[in-house]
Parts: C-alpha cells; sequence; structure tokens
C-alpha cells in the first residue's frame, strides 16, 4: 500500500488556513520546500505574496481542504477554528487536519473527538518559535494525536522545523506550549523586575543583562543540574542537605523588602515569598526549594 | 610606599569571622591559596577542621580583626553583623572590612557610614555562587565601595571567584544580589509551575525538563537578542512589529485557564496576566511584551 500522502515524486499537496504572522511563515516554509499550496483566508489579501509565489487562493475553507490531503490550520483559538471546520467538515472527510492554534488540553481533545466523529485524522500541535524562525535549523514543532498519522506526515512537518511527538492525548501539545510558553513569561517577569532594581539605582539595563544573562542564568540557574534534579520532582523527595526552604524565604523576604526599599513592584517577590512560606507551614521548611512544587501542582488554597 | 595587604613574599593574613557553609567555604578557598587564617564563631567547634589545616581560632571577634588587616565577615545579617562589630570597633581602626552578608542596599550604606566614622576601609560584597563553587573556575562575587579599596584587595579576592567591582555606591553588591536572586527564583518558580502542569497530564518531570532546560531557555528565551534588547528598556522604546502586548495576554489567559483545567496553582499565571493587563490599561498593547518593565519598575497600584 503506497502512502497517499508521498506519492509519485511530487510534494504532499498541502493546504494553509489562517494567514497571520505565523501562518504566513508556515506557508512560505511549504512552498520553498516545493510543497503545492493551496491557501484561504478571511481577509484574502493577506495571501496576495504567496498567490504571486505560487499558492493558489481558494474561494471557500471547503474548498480550499477538498484541494490538498492535508490541511494545516493555524487561526486565534478553537473558538475560530471550529466556527470555520463546521461547514468544511465533510470536505475533510478522509484527509488530515493539523491545528496549531493555541488553547487548553480540553479544547484540543474536543477538537479531535469533532474529528474523530466526522471521519478527519486529527494532530494537534503548537509552535515554539516566533515566526521568522519556522523552518529554521534547531526550531522546534510539538505535535500530539495518532502516531500514525504523525509518521506518515512527518517528512511534509520537517519542512517547518524538527518535529516531535509527545503522545497519543491529543491535548498535550498545548499543554507542553502553555507550560513553556509560562516558563518563558515567569522568566521575562523575572528579568524585567530584576532590572527594574538595579535600574532604580542608576544601574544601565545592558550592564545588568549581560552579567544576567550571559553568566548568571546559564551558569548558575539554567544549567544540567536541573535536568537531574527533576528526577526528584518525580519522586516528591527534596534533600534540604545543601540549602533549605528556611534560607530561601531568608533571601525572598531581603527581595521584597529591596523592592519596596528601591521604589518598584513588589507583588512578584511578595508571591513567590507566600508559595515559599505555604510550603514551610506544610513542613518542608527543611526540604531544599524544589519542594515549593508541592505547592504549585495543587490548587490555591486562597 | 609599600602595599600593607602584600607586603613581603606571604599571603596577606585574613580574618574570617561566620562560619556558617558560605563562611567555611570562603575560609578554606583562603587557607589552600596559603594565607595565614584567623577565624571567629560564636559556636567555635565549626571551625575545629579549619584549626586542624593550619587555622587560628580567635577567643573574641576584637582579637580576630586585630590578627590581619583583611576582615572578611560571612553572616545572617546586617543586625547580626553590627551586634558583633560594635566591641570591635577600636580594633578595626585602619583595616579592612569585607562585609559579605545578605541585606538591602539602605542597610549595606548604613554599615558603610558606620564603617567611615570609625575609620574603617570598608567593602561590601555578595557571593553570587553555592559554597561548593567558591574559589572554583567562573564563579563570580560581586564588590561595592571604594574603587582604591577593592583594587588592593583585589589579589586577594580572587581566591574566593572573579570579583567584579560594582561601583562606588556600597549598596550596589547587595541590589544586584537582590536582583540576581530574584530572576534565580522567578525562572524557578515558572520552571516548577510549568513542571506541574505537563506532570498533571502525566508526563515525566525529567522529560519536559530535557526539553525546557536545553532546548527552550537557551535557545528561545535566554539568547543574545535579550542583551541587545535590554537597550530598549534604557531608552523606554518597546516597538511591537514583531509581537504585540496585546497577543501576550492572550497566551498568558490561556496559561491561567489551562493552570485551572488542570488543577494546579494559578496565582503566578494571574499575576503575571494582571500586571499585562495593566500595561494595556496604560496604553501600551500595541509596544512589545517588555513594556511591561514599564509597570514592574514602579510600586503596584493596588
Amino acid at each position: 500500500m503506497t502512502n497517499p500522502l508521498s506519492s509519485g515524486q511530487g510534494r504532499t499537496p498541502v493546504t494553509v488556513i489562517g494567514l497571520g504572522p505565523m501562518g504566513l511563515a508556515l506557508a512560505r516554509a511549504l512552498l520553498t520546500h516545493g510543497h503545492p499550496l493551496t491557501i484561504w483566508n478571511r481577509t484574502a489579501e493577506k495571501g496576495d505574496a504567496l498567490v504571486a509565489e505560487g499558492a493558489r487562493r481558494a474561494a471557500t475553507v471547503a474548498e480550499a481542504v477538498s484541494a490538498s490531503p492535508v490541511t494545516i490550520m493555524c487561526l486565534k483559538d478553537y473558538e475560530t477554528t471550529h466556527e470555520l471546520l463546521v461547514p468544511a467538515a465533510e470536505a475533510l472527510r478522509g484527509r488530515v487536519l493539523v491545528n496549531l492554534n493555541s488553547g487548553t488540553p480540553a479544547q484540543a481533545r474536543a477538537a479531535a473527538e469533532w474529528a474523530a466523529a466526522h471521519g478527519i485524522a486529527y494532530l494537534d500541535g503548537a509552535i515554539m518559535v516566533p515566526p521568522p524562525l519556522v523552518g529554521q535549523p534547531g526550531s522546534v514543532l510539538l505535535y500530539s494525536g495518532h502516531q500514525a498519522v504523525f509518521e506518515r506526515l512527518q517528512p511534509t512537518l520537517a519542512c517547518l522545523g524538527d518535529p516531535r511527538w509527545l503522545g497519543a492525548d491529543p491535548g498535550l501539545a498545548v499543554l507542553y506550549n502553555a507550560a513553556l510558553l509560562d516558563l518563558m513569561y515567569a522568566t521575562m517577569n523575572g528579568f524585567l523586575h530584576a532590572t527594574a532594581l538595579v535600574t532604580s539605582a542608576g544601574v544601565p539595563a545592558t550592564e545588568f543583562a549581560d552579567l544576567a544573562v550571559n553568566w548568571f542564568m546559564p551558569t548558575v540557574v539554567m544549567d544540567a543540574s536541573l535536568v537531574e534534579q527533576a528526577s526528584d520532582l518525580d519522586k516528591g523527595d527534596y534533600p534540604g542537605d545543601v540549602g533549605t526552604m528556611e534560607m530561601n524565604l531568608n533571601a525572598l523576604e531581603h527581595i521584597t523588602r529591596t523592592s519596596v526599599e528601591q521604589g518598584v513592584h513588589s507583588d512578584q517577590p511578595r508571591l513567590m515569598q507566600e508559595i515559599a512560606g505555604q510550603a514551610i507551614a506544610e513542613g518542608y521548611g527543611g526540604n531544599n526549594y524544589l519542594a515549593v512544587f508541592e505547592i504549585l501542582r495543587r490548587p490555591a488554597t486562597t
């Protein structure tokens, strides 16, 4: 049996729905790799440059998905995706749908169920790089859903960046996406708040950024030992022989006091201080700082 | 005129006050490099191993500081430091005091004023690595205060790790310390919360940590472009041509909803969402995410 996605000598035809900055980057990467491309966007002119480069513009979503065995959707959210897909459901039957918008795991699972009910092979995905890095070496795209669908599609997906399959649960890609962005925003907010602290004493942000980004973060915070320590999170084991939660709370109190003293925003350090305080109240005072994981893995009690 | 800190062929004698895990690491690094060492600790036995290796134990703080031209103090906080120093003030006159405990910039400035009033040359410092890395290549210690004192002391301080002088304001070292630890805790809390999100769906923490720490953080978040962008913070210029605060708020809302949906703590993403929302309310909706710096550099309004 031949693979319909790689039959003949040519590349698999692909349809891209949604031509925001990310959809445009996906479409261009596919065109660059020689995939016959059909496009649709609510505001049709967004595709003008792609049409000039050889893409075919469809008049409706149903016409667009009918043109290719694979459709990639990249819209604002699941509500928008669902609204556009309902009239195209029959046209998609027997084809593959790859959905790359953001949302929650429950929304991704609901989309997968809807697709299954209409005979559509469904993959959910998340793009972990900004549009200019789509298709560049070192970029990663995450997928979840049927493994067989992922494997058939892998040569096509590879045009967009290193494709990684996370598991059969279609909610995993958006969950990883939320988690990685969560880490990104927390780090950015930490960096911006730290910069606010030093600039309050007249230090240039560039001077602080050099030490913080080029030395401190890779050497002291995000180093290989953190990956090793992650197994302690799986075990729920937080030995306090090098440093304890009590010592960390003392440091967090200094940071909050310094924020107040320097006249900068203090809600972020105060929240971390409260979370560490709660960990101590629950008996983790002699454990290391990773024990705040036990607080963060449950809903807030207040 | 000869430098009294490097007279003769031997190394400068040094006194270390405070033998917690960090004080012990400092004392051992000095001994290893051949500095005659005098020690004092409230609980004297903490110094037993150092005495066996050649350190001299003093009976009082005044006796300890009298034994060396340079005293390094490493105690819990400025209150403890001050309490021990008052009876030793006359013994310290004409000598150098290096204070490495944590605290706020105002406390460091007050300590420097007290020292100046007693004829003591004062440097304030902060150790940016855990005790096992003291004296190891790649470790950084920060100092602030009189530049001439720092420069005279530099050969001795180099035993403890790469010494960096931040400026004449004695509050700068503890301010940098608070800022870097702030960044560390924010990143750790982001990592632990992100890990809580994925483990809520059965993903092992080790699997997530590999992607997050080894790929995502260095490639997408803490890369060289952030150091370049830091000049935008100094200029207060946040161009929104690649991504806007509105788009980031949309992502933060997804993260908070996902946290609630997965049954994990949601205060951290909700606070970031509120800060981004405030930036939009103040007119930064079309700027890039760095504009939250304008919110974080002022006291919270609520």
